[in-house]
């Protein structure tokens, strides 16, 4: 692979960054779930304060991979980090674009003396779980992830009006 | 039960809300977890920005619940809110404080216009569970949380080095 560069985003790669996940969402089977578009991306990750922060891999000056993160507080452990998303685009998988900007987002919370690092994986997913128990991480079984969307908010803040 | 009121945590409930975080660790046979203190919840409630947002449920003046949240930013829908504890004192359970605190979250993610709130529950947990269905809540049965926690962040920051 040719020369590598991770670094923060710019306003200049929101359109990448935005088709990054659109690819995602298609690759999901879920081409219409994408609802954001670049200007909430520039308010998020540019705003005061940031809604997230978001790292990008250049490849050959072409942005090939992101990852996104905003903190999180633990009742029990205090501040964190929470890995929304990691992206690499198709053409560019297996050449460890994805493994630099997972170790980079470690290295950010270790240094921003967070207390933990969380994200999400699908079940099925074996591939991305051992890649992951190389790093100690645990994986919580019994645990179930609980969303109220939009829609349901509206209803039920209607109907309790 | 007697008179009921919600509202934002004060810098004079730091002690109580401790408490009660406290109370659901020793419940949860868990009584060492909790590394955090009054000083960090003071600086996350009310640091500039700050990290989290609580409200407390007072009975008689006094304490006996609350919810603690979060933004969060999900790159298919945008900002939404991250419930990450719900906690009543156990001799006043089953009177509708958790209802209450839980319906006020909602009405608060409504009113910000986020995009939708999300929390985690456990999978044996059928009660909370049919109590969440209630409001079209949505159960990501694939879905596994993931963390690395401090000792091995560390581990992997100084191997790395």
């Amino acid at each position: 692979m040719q020369e590598m560069n991770i670094r923060p985003i710019q306003k200049k790669d929101l359109t990448d960054v935005l088709d990054l996940i659109k690819e995602l969402a298609i690759y999901e089977k879920e081409p219409d779930a994408v609802e954001i578009d670049t200007q909430d991306l520039e308010n998020g990750a540019f705003g005061s304060p940031p809604d997230f922060f978001c790292l990008v891999a250049e490849v050959n000056g072409e942005i090939q991979g992101m990852a996104l993160f905003y903190h999180r507080f633990s009742t029990w452990k205090g501040k964190s980090l929470h890995l929304e998303d990691l992206i690499v685009t198709q053409q560019y998988r297996q050449q460890g674009i994805g493994k630099a900007l997972f170790e980079a987002v470690l290295k950010e919370a270790y240094q921003q003396k967070l207390k933990r690092v969380e994200w999400v994986v699908l079940d099925w997913n074996q591939s991305a779980i051992e890649f992951y128990k190389k790093y100690q991480a645990t994986i919580f079984e019994d645990w179930r992830t609980v969303q109220i969307d939009e829609k349901n908010l509206k209803k039920f803040a209607h109907a309790s009006v």
